[in-house]
């Protein structure tokens, strides 16, 4: 084998080896997202507690993703198509980051709402939280294997989740008005509710960094992208 | 000159016009949240209304700024240095896009809140506006001036928000209990509180990026910077 051969073939391995470890890093974060709503709804304070002290894999991973991305591009000189991977990747190691404080937030919520009787049966967030991550399970797969139509189905599902925290909001809204005993722990439920549209929101930019990388086409802006409460 | 110093001083030209750049897209998105907050307290709805549209030139600036970033990437072989300041930018431009949302879903918030009568005098929701301003101008002037100094006074900043958004969220529970008329319109002003905090994490997020670029020292998940309400 020649050595730029030989650089390629190493060069290759090691973008597959980054593509590994974002999946890897979106598992543990979207693992944390649905641990926290677990708790939230089984009241679970031990496993609030593993989720507000769960985050350290996802930090180093984090960091070492980053330092990948980093060698990447500066002991090769990437084509534009390889370049354009290695960016996004950047980008989407910093949006899976967030989404690992958005499950931290959410159990720190879940950890004053285990405090107050329960407001009503959780039903909304539960599935709110299955949507999300389902959107970033969607997101990087799309990116992993380059696919522009699950990406454009990632973006489809974002309204659902739009509708269901407005729907929330709504009945919370009520209940706060009969019971002002409700409106300490309805707050928190409200702000859940925001953390796992957060979610989505990460899971949409990754979406359209993934039909940016593939098509160099630019999705983002796009009309009608506006976030009512 | 020979082509290749005539390459290098292009190359220089072009990384200190995406810094201008970069300032300039800061200087918009902390301008959309200063009128933001300044048309909340002066209830002055057609204020409202530019913000609401004001966030195109900035969507305009982000797309520009990223594919300047990859063009610096694509055309050159930059070294260490300069490719942490590229990777740096490309982090940067993405969070003051997302400072612009929160411009936007702040205004959103103050659109509903002047549909109500005041729940009070405001007075912490502007100082947290004041400080997340300087913390983004800060976070700006020590990247482009690599100023680690700098950058670290903003770290230290953001737990006075912290503080702001604690008290903030405390006085308008008492207002929410004691009359269920100031439920929604605190609401409205408990999610600004909140974007406002978020303006913050965007600031600390460019100023950790920049420890890291001067440094490549990594400031960031350092212990004890959990988000309580």
């Amino acid at each position: 084998m020649q050595p730029a051969e030989r650089h390629a073939r190493h060069f290759q391995a090691e973008l597959e080896l980054l593509k590994t470890r974002l999946l890897e890093m979106g598992g543990l974060a979207e693992e944390q997202v649905r641990l926290a709503v677990k708790a939230l709804v089984d009241r679970d304070r031990d496993l609030l507690q593993r989720v507000l002290g769960g985050d350290e894999p996802l930090n180093k991973l984090h960091i070492e993703i980053d330092g990948r991305c980093f060698t990447l591009l500066a002991l090769n000189q990437p084509r534009a198509a390889d370049l354009r991977v290695i960016v996004a990747a950047v980008k989407i190691n910093t949006g899976l980051e967030r989404l690992g404080d958005m499950a931290v937030n959410s159990a720190e919520a879940a950890v004053r709402y285990a405090q107050h009787p329960p407001v009503k049966r959780l039903i909304d967030i539960p599935r709110m939280a299955t949507i999300a991550q389902g959107m970033v399970r969607d997101a990087l797969d799309a990116f992993v294997r380059r696919d522009t139509g699950l990406a454009q189905q990632v973006l489809n599902e974002d309204d659902k989740l739009d509708a269901l925290k407005t729907q929330i909001f709504r009945e919370l809204l009520t209940y706060m008005l009969q019971d002002p005993a409700t409106i300490e722990p309805a707050l928190d439920l409200i702000l859940i509710s925001r953390h796992l549209e957060r979610v989505g929101d990460h899971a949409t930019n990754i979406a359209e960094d993934v039909i940016f990388m593939v098509s160099a086409r630019d999705v983002r802006h796009h009309a009608g992208d506006d976030h009512p409460i």
